[in-house]
């Protein structure tokens, strides 16, 4: 029996959630919705302009016949999708992945990952994460108490003068190690890299897989562009038997095949590793969308048929560079991406008019929040201030940047660039 | 630096995810799996033994072809599902629904509860649950810290030897208020009720309701086989504006559609709560699968001009009276369904050969997996054993009881009810 009760506020939200910023894409999102110039054409989120392949969709509209495929799915994921998967991914793996144990399917790689902090964290355990970082980390390393520990990368040094391939942000291997502590449990890499769009080199990733086996930590590697590279990709899990059985790697159908809001993802990595990530995602989701993950399946089992990943890498590289000329065509240097569908171009020479009227919630921002806001209002052209994807004391490394998708339509990174160079008269 | 961590195991699992119990569904499938008699007809889970209506599957198909349904949905929801789901319930609350705040979109019912203690759980806090309970309440309350505080439901007093109806299924009102404590954050109320097949009355939520308000303790109110009831039914939320304050109803698309490994599912309540669950399932999921968002979305703008929802209540009403006439002939008492699509049947009169060879893991659970293991091997049906959704001091009041599901096939019924009739020799 409560009196206590009686006056509690019962509707005070857990800390966990209590923190309701408004987060960038809202943000991003509102000013593209209130710009006088429409339709924006919309470069910030990194969802497609255009449809997963005809095969893929037809797959899934067939699974929706199917009884089985309507209902609930084993909470691992669908026999045939784990060993799509396994079958895809041995190859690159170099070994036999075993399906029934080493593949587990998730909602979304957003899930996936948060399962695997939700099986090995402790409320206190720490977690290194590089600065930039993809921004749902943060938050799915918090929600079981996890924290964070930030290891900035490094910009190209010549960045706001001259473009300069992705390659050039660093990772000081020492800053790294010196982060690491007794309740050091995991760490997350991400190549290719959102933002910045780096493959990390094979010598990279073996000197952080190295102090991670050294010092017994979890490498939670998200590698969801994992088909869009334009120099050698390497795969920490494959680069020693020690690193493998430290590392789950994770995928995402969404990424792969177009469908960002289909929500199917998985990881791969050893046994006992997986078992338990997928007793955390079945305490989270129970089990994965039914028919797209059958789509899916079907999608790893044909795309060869299809040529389809050539092509894709093919297709997403002319797009990038087809656009990157409107950067070069004004002189803004950009760090030229090794992977993934993501542009950081520095914005540096660009001149924002002094008397610029930014509403609060901008004003109060870094720059890059200002350019933001200015080309979205002036130009119609929205992307993605990135100093949202690092610390507020490291904020200024990217403060003149704004990264761009560019996974859209040709035609509307056309108009796009027709556009941006309305923004010759600002440059000096 | 570390050198403690250097001797540590990386791969000791979180507290959360370490217990590694074979559940009840892993139990009864591998026991299905490896009867003598295939194929088994498997009346144990709920999923659906047929599809979704044909204007249900013809809406994901066509949203399959549309590329905004492919993508990522905004966090909350599609707006579409949003504002169907508001007009939907807006007539059975009595007041219109705001679909942008009183509205949110989650991945099934169970991450939609899983939401809601995220977002108002801190570790320690106590949430009630009666018994037996739908067994993804306990991990999702454990998930973020939360303790599990439970009130058992008493069966009806002659349930051995007379059938009864699903009401007589009684909470205990002093016990419930006796549980209550100045840590009690949250209630789990569930109607129609999975197993018991009980509707609450009008009486009996209003007791309820009214002691949380007292208290302030939040009703999580799980009503996702509301479409489902074959007496009149009350959702809490309507019983008086401060219940309602303090009341998220949780729905289910895979329930209503017959679709369950669509993962789409929602919260309605008050804003002011709405606001933290939704924060909470952008940390866990992000997003729903679109495609499928869509399709129930087109669901609930054209149930009523396809009659779906009679339809639908007409024909599981049908599938239970059919199979529960199994029962009548074989002299074995049940507990009459108010809704949902579960019966519990009581099989103390089923005397189990005493030297019957059961295996390890069965014999030393109680009563009810001996039986849902023997009729498994013995005559091709499988049950649930409802002890899972008790705790073990008051697993004793199901020990003899069994959960059939009727969401199947007319043919399959039969089957079944063919079966079923051999346990006659059995029954003394
Ligand atoms: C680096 C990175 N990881 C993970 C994700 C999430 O992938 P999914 O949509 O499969 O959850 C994204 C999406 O933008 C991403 O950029
Ligand atoms: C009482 C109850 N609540 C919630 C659920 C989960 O619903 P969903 O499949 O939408 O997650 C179930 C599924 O069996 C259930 O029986």
């Amino acid at each position: 029996m409560s009196t206590a009760a009686e006056r509690r506020d019962p509707i005070k939200p857990a800390a966990r959630v209590a923190r309701q910023n408004q987060d960038v894409w809202s943000i991003v999102n509102e000013a593209a919705a209130a710009s006088p110039i429409q339709p924006i054409v919309n470069m910030g989120q990194g969802f497609f302009g255009y449809n997963p392949p005809q095969f893929v969709i037809d797959a899934a509209k067939a699974s929706l016949d199917k009884v089985e495929c309507n209902q609930y799915s084993p909470t691992k994921g669908r026999p045939r999708l784990k060993k799509a998967i396994a079958n895809a991914y041995s190859p690159f793996f170099g070994r036999e992945i075993n399906p029934e144990t080493e593949v587990t399917i998730t909602t979304g790689a957003n899930e996936g990952m948060l399962s695997a902090f939700m099986a090995f964290l402790e409320a206190g355990d720490e977690v290194i994460v590089f600065e930039p970082f993809f921004d749902q980390y943060i938050s799915n390393i918090e929600m079981p108490g996890g924290k964070v520990v930030y290891v900035p990368m490094h910009p190209p040094p010549n960045g706001s003068t001259t473009t300069s391939s992705a390659s050039e942000w660093k990772i000081d291997m020492e800053q790294f190690e010196a982060a690491i502590t007794p309740r050091t449990r995991m760490v997350v890499l991400n190549s290719p890299h959102n933002p910045i769009g780096k493959v990390f080199s094979r010598e990279e990733l073996l000197a952080v897989g190295e102090l991670c086996v050294k010092h017994g930590i979890i490498i939670l590697s998200d590698e969801v562009y994992d088909r869009l590279y334009y120099v050698p990709f390497t795969r920490v899990a494959t680069l020693s038997p020690e690193i493998d059985r430290l590392t789950l790697t994770v995928g995402s159908g969404g990424k792969n095949f177009y469908a960002t809001g289909w929500r199917v993802g998985w990881l791969i990595g050893p046994e006992n590793l997986i078992k338990y990530v997928s007793a955390a995602h079945t305490r989270i989701c129970y089990s994965s969308v039914s028919p797209l993950q059958e789509a899916t399946a079907v999608g790893f089992e044909e795309a060869d048929k299809h040529d389809f990943w050539n092509q894709s890498k093919r297709e997403m590289r002319a797009k990038m560079t087809k656009f990157n000329a409107v950067w070069d065509e004004l002189g803004l240097p950009y760090s030229d991406p090794e992977g993934g569908y993501f542009v950081l171009v520095n914005m540096s020479r660009v001149k924002l008019p002094a008397d610029y009227d930014f509403p609060p919630h901008v004003a109060s921002r870094p720059r890059d929040f200002k350019l933001s806001w200015f080309l979205i209002k002036e130009l119609g052209v929205a992307a993605i201030p990135p100093t949202e994807f690092f610390t507020p004391q490291n904020a200024h490394i990217v403060e003149d940047w704004l990264r761009f998708a560019v996974c859209k339509e040709d035609s509307v990174l056309e108009n796009a660039m027709e556009r941006l160079r309305g923004l010759k008269k600002y440059i000096h």
